[in-house]
């Protein structure tokens, strides 16, 4: 099975530990620091409509509802979108497939004024799909990617590849270790400008000043 | 006196052993990669105009002309400046305190198709002076920065701040002291954005594949 695939398919394996984990807060970085990152990041652009790509359990969605905005959540996997609708039937919740997404922005439901990837982009061929969600944004829209800082990330090769996320350092339960694409920030920047997407803001949330980052968060809008 | 005037003062205190150390290949970052990347963004350019903000003894203006680029060095030590002359007498130098550039873009002899600014951008003060560049800029022209890679450089401080550089990793002699001021990636972004530039484009060079990127180069064009 080739590392997109099984990244795709470890989402489902992973489906029951992931919604407990993210539901009981049991992730250190995102207690620290990238939780509220991406909720700041969200407020900076008060949004009416929101879409979130890659949703898993919901817990974006539920949060961006309470801050007003009309939210939809999609997700390639069918077990992450039933337990999210499960927790929020009100809400609007698509289980779709990346490259499907890719290959059709009606389906998507646009235009929005914010679209958030929160950990969201971890295979190799993104930028089609960031192309897609690029025209699916109002002219003041903004994509908000968050995503493993490529510093701290590394972890002593710095070049793009594949990497195992072995979820050692989460707790307990028997978790499907995940294949994920790391990128340099060049690579990331290229893949941003490749989708027609310009780099408006960084930010780089970490536990406390002068900390190393945790996540890198970039606000793209349309070029 | 503020760590500014320092940083100024500093290059003419170490002027000799500075232009030795470039002019002999001593810095071994530089001939690693550093000093490749920036002649390789400009060969990209394919600047007929280039001016070199911050050029020393003038290294990179040589290496510029000798691509073909009608090139310009600009700095604001005097004693750099006269060893510039002094070896490439035909070429165009001038003194000129960064402050003053930044008031008075005429002097600068604009429009140019490419500015760099290579390991030049070492104080805490710099937007006004990228905003001033940025009118001297051709409608195609790029502004390329390059400088300490935020990550390789935070020394377990990441947050913006004035440091050190002792040049103890510099070969012999009697080097004086210089406060540089460390920005991190996310200040950068935003120094770059407010004086209306975008990055087009991002290198992080590296001394082989998947080592640590030994400097940071932002291609930045006009918003």
């Amino acid at each position: 099975m080739d590392p997109s695939q099984k990244l795709s398919q470890s989402w489902d394996a992973n489906a029951q530990v992931w919604t407990r984990a993210v539901r009981e807060g049991l992730i250190p970085s995102r207690k620290a620091a990238t939780d509220a990152a991406i909720l700041d990041a969200i407020r900076a652009r008060a949004p009416k409509r929101l879409l979130d790509m890659g949703c898993g359990e919901g817990w974006l969605v539920r949060a961006a509802r309470e801050m007003g905005a009309d939210a939809v959540g999609i997700d390639g996997s069918e077990a992450l979108i039933e337990a999210a609708q499960k927790l929020d039937p009100l809400s609007d919740y698509l289980v779709l497939p990346y490259e499907d997404a890719a290959e059709d922005p009606d389906a998507l439901g646009g235009p929005f004024d914010a679209i958030t990837l929160n950990y969201a982009l971890l295979g190799e061929t993104i930028q089609g799909l960031l192309a897609t969600l690029a025209t699916c944004l109002t002219p003041s829209g903004a994509i908000l990617i968050q995503t493993l800082h490529p510093w701290s990330a590394a972890d002593g090769r710095y070049e793009d590849g594949w990497r195992t996320e072995d979820f050692s350092a989460f707790e307990g339960e028997a978790w499907e270790p995940m294949p994920w694409y790391f990128r340099t920030l060049a690579s990331w920047q290229r893949v941003i400008a490749g989708a027609g997407l310009r780099t408006a803001g960084i930010r780089e949330p970490a536990a406390e000043p002068g900390a190393p980052p945790l996540s890198i968060l970039f606000v793209c809008e349309r070029t």
